[in-house]
């Protein structure tokens, strides 16, 4: 499979579909017209072809896409067809929350550590976890074959802590911290900036209201 | 101000560029160079000149840019120089790191109320409000001029409760319920779906993964 010039765009469309179609399959859901999908989830149905076409197609014409075949091709696409091993660091609310979701685990997603400097924390029950201090994180890591480390701590510590995770061999970070982390090229950052997505909220929200001004 | 016609792509990263202007402005620095935002945004000085052009520029050629004038138009433009009125629906682990991040209200964001379901939960302090329960929920948007609902309940009660809250007059929804909203096209709705961006990660550590095999 050659999908090296698939744009972010369509990339990011991924989950949706891979969504809707989690829930059709788990409704025995067997196959489904683009037209329908396109219902379904209120984008076009040329869309659906197009970004569809990226991978090869999946679909056949009058047939329509087979929702357990488009499931898995999606899955090995996003590369939740593998088990990941994940370790969260900082175990506040946020860690917590993240910690106790278990649609993650369905999706071969295991937490396997959960770590903060708080001693207050230590030894706490998270899920079928335990809190440990941070000075175990090095050697859990290693013993562990982690690849991705959830970062749920301030800006302050984000970076160093990341840095010393990447010596350790994390290949990958998702990364709550509100600070650009400063790795290698070659490590996987996917960051999710709360701040500013509540800051694109409030701007649409500007924006409706200029409009409503207008009219 | 006519910005009705900047990219998604150049709004979403206006939050961005606050928040390095935000820390330079906590630094008391009075102005930067293109070049200098540059080097500290790891983003080329033709993107950062493009982006700002979009709003009229701000800069002076030989001069660069006011940190305080450029932070104040980019808050403008992102609708964070207003108050905004908000409550969290669903007090758990999530809901409850959000209300207790504290820079959220250093940009204007009141977190004024907090609802659950769960019983055990009612009274409950958190941050300085205290958990109510689902039927005080109408009568509190009514009375306190409530402008964004953040919906951190599971998927089965996010949409039922989302159309309660539209016909209270809420204009904006920040959703973290993994499913999608069904509200009229003049609301806001800002997704904020944690399983999707897991898999954008993945699906990256899939593509360098490739890469190495490939080299």
């Amino acid at each position: 499979m050659d999908d090296k010039n698939i744009s972010q765009a369509v990339i990011s469309r991924l989950p949706r579909y891979l969504r809707y179609l989690g829930e059709l399959k788990d409704s025995n859901v067997e196959r489904i017209s683009s037209q329908e999908l396109s219902q379904l989830m209120n984008v076009t149905a040329s869309q659906i072809r197009q970004d569809f076409n990226n991978f090869g197609g999946f679909g056949q014409q009058g047939y329509g896409y087979k929702v357990n075949f488009l499931y898995d091709e999606i899955a090995k696409i996003l590369g939740i067809n593998k088990t990941h091993h994940l370790i969260i660091v900082g175990a506040g609310n946020l860690g917590q929350a993240l910690a106790n979701y278990m649609n993650f685990e369905r999706r071969g997603f295991h937490f396997t550590g959960i770590f903060d400097c708080n001693e207050s924390l230590y030894g706490k029950k998270i899920r079928d976890m335990y809190v440990q201090p941070m000075e175990n994180l090095e050697t859990f890591v290693k013993d562990n074959d982690i690849d991705i480390a959830v970062l749920t701590i301030p800006k302050t510590g984000a970076v160093s802590v990341a840095d010393k995770l990447v010596k350790c061999g994390v290949k990958a970070f998702w990364n709550f911290a509100h600070v650009d982390l400063n790795v290698p090229s070659d490590i996987v950052v996917e960051n999710v900036h709360l701040s500013d997505s509540l800051m694109k909220l409030t701007y649409n929200i500007t924006r409706k209201e200029q409009e409503t001004d207008t009219q």
